[in-house]
């Protein structure tokens, strides 16, 4: 049973808090938050979590194994930093850093420490992405042509990050789990309607090797909401509609062939193929359950997560690349390689 | 009553025989095609239609006033400026020419000889695109802030040009008209995946003044058919979905508001609103009936046609910039200023 | 090559004309309707067919071997008779008469002499509805539980027949052809809300043997327009869209399981079984196209239609005791048993 | 602040307790249930509230005003009278009871004891259904011409109660809210798919004056879950969809104009009329904390609840109807008419 302490208890602590609750091998025995009246609303609900506001206070606690932490991402660094040299495994929520640098620190200072360092890129944990990244795997799917995504909505202006960081981080997360595949260069365009903040609309261009294009579109001010994904294979084709309430993926038997006329060597035939479509039925878990419980048998077997610091790493390095595009109007920024370790299980 | 000779009677030509057959001011006296099993069509269908294989036969028929031109857009300039010094006047498909400086040239051939220059942006005459310039041009929306579209379904790859020659361009010229502004910069991303093909899959952003921005996402590899612009003003908010039997546009109270906060003047608030969404009745007219109609009142009556040489440059300057910088991967193509003149009708 | 004579080119006339004039094994070489602006535009189109006010005519023309016959239901009757007794096979509009008497006394006409009797239940020929025949005589749905249909929009009223007898037949006729099965009683209720005209909203229970029940909701007066069934079995559902673009039949691999409880007999356990979604490819030819086809290879190679007198028969059967329970808000109508004969083909 | 007792811990009860808890004039003081699992779950969450395993020792709790029932219906009368006669004000869950001389009796009970009795139609105190009660009674759809609900999904059956009891309840209750109006007489059909079961699906057919007629389909068969009331008036007709994450309620300006034809008194002319479609902006308040709310205000101002014993005994006497018919298979059954009396608030 790992012992959990969750720092920050804001929009996304509540869902850490309930999920290390109720997960069979773990339990929270340790909350902090700077807001006195968060803290109250967790002995309410929680009366046997011992909450402080000193964060401190909470990792200087003997009965923490693991901190989750849920506060801004400008502070993920220097408190992620503080849990690992108390000794604790680490979740932290995604995007993981401000910077790839900081990043990388923390993955280097969890690897001295045989620690735990996993990033929450919950979408990787649902049913739907998971059953993409094996039709993708398998093979069903043929050479990977593109994924292009887009996620809408009139969504809450963000004053410290942009809409790339708040919302495309959701797609660069889902994408690195289901290509298993690094980009080499991003281009990004967005622009800002109030003035003196962040960009509220941005699209993303990702090139990678083989002809794979990724884009992603994300908007804070779309009078609808729109979570909708193509990603388009050589043999079949899939949508993934995280709006719907059942059938979240569609594949499609759709696809083209090419073939040499006959009468002419310099002639190439394009046929359109159209086949059946089928939804497979997903594993509707509570992704963050699952998550809970992967976080904890890596802990308690040793393995890598999932989502381990090298895919909150990648994940930093796509956001860094288009924020700096998008500042340039979309001016070319290439990636360097990154390496990628997956956990067995 | 306008006489029409129609060139060229693949996949459009048929509509406008039957449009120009039909609309209370204009008729078709002759077809010109290369294949004579085409013809025989025409022939069957419209036994009064005089045809002939050789365009220059039509060109010289003085039963023809007007010459509407359906062939691949690489002949476009070329028939096109037969005709006007054949001193027909033409309406030609869109793209209207490969180069600006084709598109040009025709302008300033029709201008010389007073005959009225159209291109067939046929979007523009739906009920759908006249009701947005409306809602925009009344300032209902207030400023506009971005311009999203999405136009990606199982298509013909073509051979001559691209994705975005192919579908974008239906974007490019709705834009023009409901936005009645000019881009100062255009960026464009896309992927070809069947080798020696032009681009199947591409992205493209645009820059205008005043923070306006933007995007057209084009797809002949999707397994499912999109057509869906969202339009976002500072007011009010538009999306317009084309695969909607009904209610293709739909106008949304929704939108932020932006205050200083009372106990400070460096602290700036944005709240959200929302109210009713409706969906006005549209005129459900046949476009290429009421473009058809247009055209003859032009010729008639010596008006400039709401898509008129000019609208059909600066698509084609758009479309340019696109592919340029496509071949870049992303690189900013600046656009110089454009006139822009509107028929008054 | 069968030639076919039309009688009637109001609403549905020119469907046939087109398909009769297009098939592979047919031509239509005679139009008769009592407008004289109708045939002007049968002229028009078709320079090669002879038209004619007079239906006797018509019917008296040795080159016409087949008839159609497209009028109102209330003329059926007789100019089927005349067809039959001038030697012609004949095809009719649905509904087949306006009384099921009248049907079997052409039934019995056309056996005496030969002829082919067929009725025109369009959406027996399209690719939706053969699919699912074909699913529900595979098997694979498992035994029949119910047939739902929804059939509404804000329709033409008519004059002279019912709701029931306008939309419902549609439903009737596809349910006869996939369920192969003929009810042993029918319910209906419904109201007019027009003073003096017939019932504008309809709903119609059907009960079948072995617990197999079917509803219709009928309307003429709905804001939307809705076309869909469900087909529910003890293995799988069925869900036909008609206003899906694509993907109109749906297969759900969903349902109850029903076993006796280990610790009791006398408690039956009820589970519930989730699984794949399937969209099988349909068949999109014009269904007018594939049932002009079938009409003419019943005549040459003496098959019976699928959809024969007897499915006219059948259908109108059910539109009586329909109509009959409605006058009586609901009463019980029992139907006897019916004979069904179907083309092998 | 009206303290609460909430009698059964089930599948409702939490609801109730979380509502009561934190509705601004209610709070939780006691819970019962025979389960002694379900309670340790409540003590768990909400430590401050008594539970008890006796109903009678929560009944006699002086600290407890008012009463919650969320117990099978087949015990509402029961717990219910208890209730009363221990001087509490009583809150039941829907169908109010299984007999309407058993929800008469506690009528009485009630009005003898000046109590309040409120039964718990939950969507009576939506944002929707209050907007189409709105919408109705401004007159604004013109006279009511029908109600038709569909309401299916693969539902859990049911041991006690068949498919009207359990579904077709939650439209009668909005029926009877929205239309303001008894029926005269209702009708229904319906079948049972499993051996010894209640029914699981169901048409529901009610007749009310003035040629309204309303209709509803319940099933728990059904593959895909559908929750779509039309509403349709001589002027404005209404799309309810309580599917829809928003725009849930559509009302369109479309219907049918009735007049004279010019030429002939004999002669009636129907035109169609189709403007503008709006959805207009609903609260989105959670219903049950609205209803808690509303129960609190009826004790402590002495008002009538929207939902009353009343409201409850009409619609058990549609249910029973219902019921009587389908055993019939359809056999008409009529209801007198019924007192109404409003809660003035």
């Amino acid at each position: 049973m790992i012992r959990v302490g969750v720092v920050g208890y804001g929009y996304w602590g509540p869902n850490l808090v309930r999920n290390f609750s109720e997960a069979p091998n773990t339990t929270v025995t340790a909350v902090s938050d700077m807001r006195a009246d968060r803290l109250a609303m967790v002995e309410r609900r929680y009366p046997g979590i011992r909450t402080t506001t000193r964060v401190e206070e909470l990792l200087a606690n003997p009965a923490v194994d693991a901190v989750a932490i849920a506060t801004p991402v400008s502070t993920h660094f220097d408190l992620g930093m503080q849990a690992l040299r108390a000794g604790k495994h680490v979740l932290l929520e995604k995007p993981m850093t401000t910077t790839s640098a900081e990043s990388l620190a923390l993955i280097e200072e969890a690897e001295r420490r045989n620690l735990v360092l996993m990033v929450d890129h919950t979408f990787v944990y649902t049913g739907a992405v998971r059953k993409i990244r094996d039709l993708l795997a398998s093979g069903r799917l043929g050479d990977p042509y593109y994924y292009d995504s887009a996620r809408v909505n009139l969504g809450l202006f963000q004053h410290d990050v942009d809409v790339i960081w708040d919302l495309a981080v959701h797609d660069l997360s889902i994408m690195d789990y289901v290509l298993n595949a690094h980009p080499s260069a991003i281009t990004a365009t967005g622009m800002s309607h109030v003035a003196g903040k962040p960009e509220n609309i941005a699209y993303l261009t990702a090139f990678f090797e083989n002809n794979l294009i990724a884009h992603i579109n994300v908007n804070w001010l779309s009078p609808v909401k729109v979570r909708r994904t193509l990603i388009g294979g050589s043999k079949q084709m899939i949508v993934y509609d995280d709006m719907e309430p059942s059938e979240k993926v569609k594949v499609y038997d759709k696809g083209i062939t090419i073939s040499n006329g006959p009468e002419s060597v310099y002639r190439m035939l394009i046929g359109y193929r159209t086949g059946d479509m089928y939804a497979p039925q997903l594993d509707m878990s509570e992704a963050l359950r699952v998550e809970a419980q992967h976080f904890a048998e890596c802990i308690e077997l040793g393995g890598q997560p999932l989502t381990d610091g090298y895919a909150g790493l990648r994940v930093v390095r796509m956001l860094e690349a288009a924020t700096q595009s998008m500042k340039k109007q979309g001016a070319l920024i290439e990636l360097a390689g990154e390496k990628r370790r997956v956990c067995a299980a």
